[in-house]
């Protein structure tokens, strides 16, 4: 049974007085307003804490800006928190679930107008509602010479990806970075357009990142300062070339070298493309299960490690990267790259054509580096039974020690607590996010309960050693926001000053990356 | 005789008291009050109008953030608006001038330390101080193998140039794109770190751009809301080669064909920097005046344009870039570049060994497009007497119609007034920004009246067309600003917003990019 949760401070009377308002606004049939029947859809399908705790009071799903500026109105009115969603799909960071518990779930869902397309300049305007399977249908049904860029799971928002600064694996991968021109509702009703978008009949809104005066894109990014409602994103032309390889690395301390190795090509753009280096597991955990292999709790035996090398033919570490361009230019990258990893002895090397297997990750990876949406990559949750996953992201300096540290600390905890670590690095330009992917029976609540533990000791050791993460799950907001205090939080104090200025009432994802409104901050003092 | 212009609604008492306290609190040799000995060097140098009209009141250079914190504090106390300069050497621009008469002048060239060069990742972090020389002296005196990004006249600041969202002309050509972690000082007094600086013993602050939670860094460019005082600045590892190059056309109307054939090759990085499209009268300007080759005060006619190409040796549009990596992708690179370019029938192709004259212009570019700081690109406003310049600096989108026509509308426009047309563009990734540099001889009030008018002309008819300014000059910030109006100027409400949440009192650079305190608002209404 559902039980409704409320927002704080606002009574059952006032609250059905809203619902009224919202439903006149919008119309009732985009009003979702039954705990039983409506809401499950919006609630975080990996809880790791009580499944009834980060539940929104209802939904409410205007179909444009003028909508949405009805329904802030009703909001400040009464009060009414709001948790804006594009598509609510990164199942790793609570999904569509709001950080306070009964604040109404803002489903942009119905805004998925693909509204421009430039296939010469390689750019899209889209609103919120558009993943990236509709965009890469329509490049694909008009025929349009542009690459996406994609998550693993193809399922997300292209708006929602970009907003919180996911990352991507072709050359785009930086998905922020290839930003350009937005539109802002902000909580007040005012429509803003950043950049060019400012200049009325203008010719370079998603040609031109900025305007005359300050860049404010940012401020709206990871956020709860407006509701975006357009975004511009810059699109690769396609290449006239493109091979995705494969490097396998046999042993566990190989991962120092190979980031030493790794850390020139990709300053020097040699690796063009966001490449991740990937532990044994996680690429395993597309095609097999831990029971296939091992019974036990404890982490796998190193006999049992072997075993999964031999059977999937992959290493240790595994590096998955692409070339692209003119041949030339992709054999000169190859060249310098095969050279360059051949430093390490294990080091072995494989193309597509070299893993012939349809199932093999190469070909996964292959179509992820291309920008293609898919949902297959997505199989590793299936790696213990029951499987939910949050992932803690810490940034690294793209140094072999670094990583290696990183990853000894966090495995070493994850097996204390009876996780198997399964990790990604994600290697930026200067940085590596490194992606620890923990897989949970969310059947047990005492996996979930030491799940919730480890990722606790793991914000704080991490921290201690100077590293933040990027990005994080509901429950770790505020633990993690807390981590980046310099100067008695002085950060966190400006983001409150930013929020009192442009949300008065709070009304906007109050608690989003620990950032409350006044009435809310109590705890702080 | 030069009066002392006080602040508005400050009395002279007030500002004597002031001084008073800035001379305790920074020491008296620090607070430059004596406006005939002591602020002229603060004014600006090319004065468009009335050369007492942008002048400050004094100026204080404090020594670090606790001397910039004391500065605030009196400043909020007695309502004195500073204007903070890190070099303030962009001449075109306005100099060092402040916006509002009287402002006093915040001078920071004391904080001129290099804290960190980091060769392994290719980042610097800087103080406001820092000049292009200087960084580039240390590098040279250090060895470290990476290269600047450097403006046209190297005596610049790094972190004015990038605080400015300036461009350069190497691969890393935009400078804010490169930047990475700041320092700021709010009006308050209030330091906060962003990006990963905010985390106690972080160890990616120059690494990683972003931190949890909103990217702050923009809303602190080309605006009035903090003093920076600390920046990062990604630079470039040093190419294993390097070759730059000229490409030569011979007519007005190439530009359009050079334009179109430019677009791809940038979109996908073929050409790889910040290259420029340059008129043949910027181009000659370096190495000769226009009294050698014309008399009359009209536009050039086409008998001295074709003498001056000869001459030269150049073409009515040059196109200077410049190879960068090893030799097979150099190779790779300039095979597809020159195709593309031999399409367009005039085109002739030059290397820096093809033009051994040590004063031809490829070699200036030459060391400016590998990140060396001279003052020889200078030269240009000399091409007529009294030469001062100010630049209209639209952006535009890469297309031949959009260079043509911009080229004509403001030749048109220029001629009209009695200037020649010379002109810049400068290839962004998606865009070009379009300097027009205007040369004028400063000892003619007659003439500054024609370049002002002309100014204000060119600024409505680009906005009329769709396009907008980057930047701009004092004088016309607030008729820039204005073109940026959409939506009833939602985007100017918004920054005053930010500006009356972080700077109550007004006393940060009032009036830049047309951002003003509350108090001095009053136009608008």
């Amino acid at each position: 049974m559902n039980e409704r949760v409320l927002p704080p401070g606002v009574s059952a009377a006032a609250f059905s007085e809203a619902i009224d308002a919202f439903n006149s606004a919008i119309g009732k049939q985009w009003v979702f307003n039954d705990p039983e029947a409506d809401l499950p859809s919006y609630r975080d399908p990996y809880a790791i804490v009580d499944e009834n705790y980060f539940i929104p009071s209802a939904a409410i799903a205007p179909a444009n800006v003028e909508e949405i500026q009805a329904c802030l109105r009703i909001a400040n009115k009464f009060r009414i928190p709001l948790w804006p969603i594009s598509g609510g799909r990164n199942l790793a960071y609570g999904g569509p679930a709001p950080r306070l518990p009964g604040t109404m779930t803002l489903d942009l869902k119905r805004m998925d107008r693909i509204i421009e397309v430039n296939e010469e300049f390689g750019y899209a305007l889209v609103e919120p509602g558009v993943t990236f399977f509709d965009l890469y249908k329509y490049l694909q049904d008009n025929k349009i010479k542009l690459w996406l860029d994609v998550p693993d799971p193809g399922w997300g928002s292209v708006m929602g990806t970009t907003l919180e600064r996911g990352a991507g694996y072709t050359p785009y991968g930086d998905h922020f970075m290839m930003q350009c021109g937005m539109e802002v509702v902000l909580a007040d009703g005012e429509v803003v357009r950043t950049g060019m978008g400012a200049l009325p009949g203008n010719n370079t809104w998603q040609l031109f990142k900025h305007n005359f005066g300050p860049y404010l894109d940012g401020i709206f990014t990871q956020s709860n300062f407006g509701v975006v409602t357009k975004i511009g994103k810059w699109l690769m032309p396609e290449p006239p070339g493109y091979k995705p390889y494969l490097i396998t690395f046999d042993h566990e301390d190989d991962i120092e070298p190979v980031v030493e190795t790794l850390r020139p090509l990709k300053i020097n753009m040699v690796v063009q493309n966001a490449a991740t280096i990937r532990d044994l597991t996680v690429v395993a955990a597309l095609n097999s299960t831990r029971s296939q292999y091992h019974d036990g709790d404890g982490p796998l035996p190193e006999t049992v490690k072997k075993k999964i090398m031999a059977d999937h033919d992959i290493g240790m570490w595994n590096f998955y990267g692409a070339l692209y361009g003119p041949p030339t230019i992709m054999d000169a990258h190859w060249e310098i790259i095969k050279d360059a990893f051949s430093q390490v002895k294990s080091a072995r090397f494989f193309f597509p054509e070299d893993r012939p297997r349809e199932s093999d990750v190469l070909h996964h990876r292959g179509r992820t580096m291309a920008g293609i949406p898919t949902l297959t990559e997505f199989g590793f949750v299936n790696w213990v039974g029951g499987g939910g996953h949050i992932d803690f992201s810490p940034i690294s300096p793209t140094t072999g020690k670094d990583a290696l540290k990183q990853y000894k600390m966090v495995k070493h905890r994850a097996n204390e607590k009876g996780f198997d670590y399964m990790g990604v690095f994600i290697i930026g330009w200067r940085e590596m996010h490194h992606v620890f992917t923990l897989v949970f029976d969310r059947s047990s609540p005492e996996v979930k309960k030491n799940a919730h533990e480890l990722f606790r000791i793991l914000v704080d050791e991490a921290a201690e050693s100077g590293y933040g993460e990027y990005r994080t799950h509901l429950e770790f907001m505020d633990q993690i926001a807390e981590t980046y205090n310099w100067n008695d939080n002085a950060l966190m104090r400006l983001n409150e000053r930013l929020k009192d200025a442009l949300d008065p009432n709070g009304i906007l994802a109050p608690g989003k990356q620990g950032i409350w409104p006044q009435h809310l901050r109590k705890k702080k003092e």
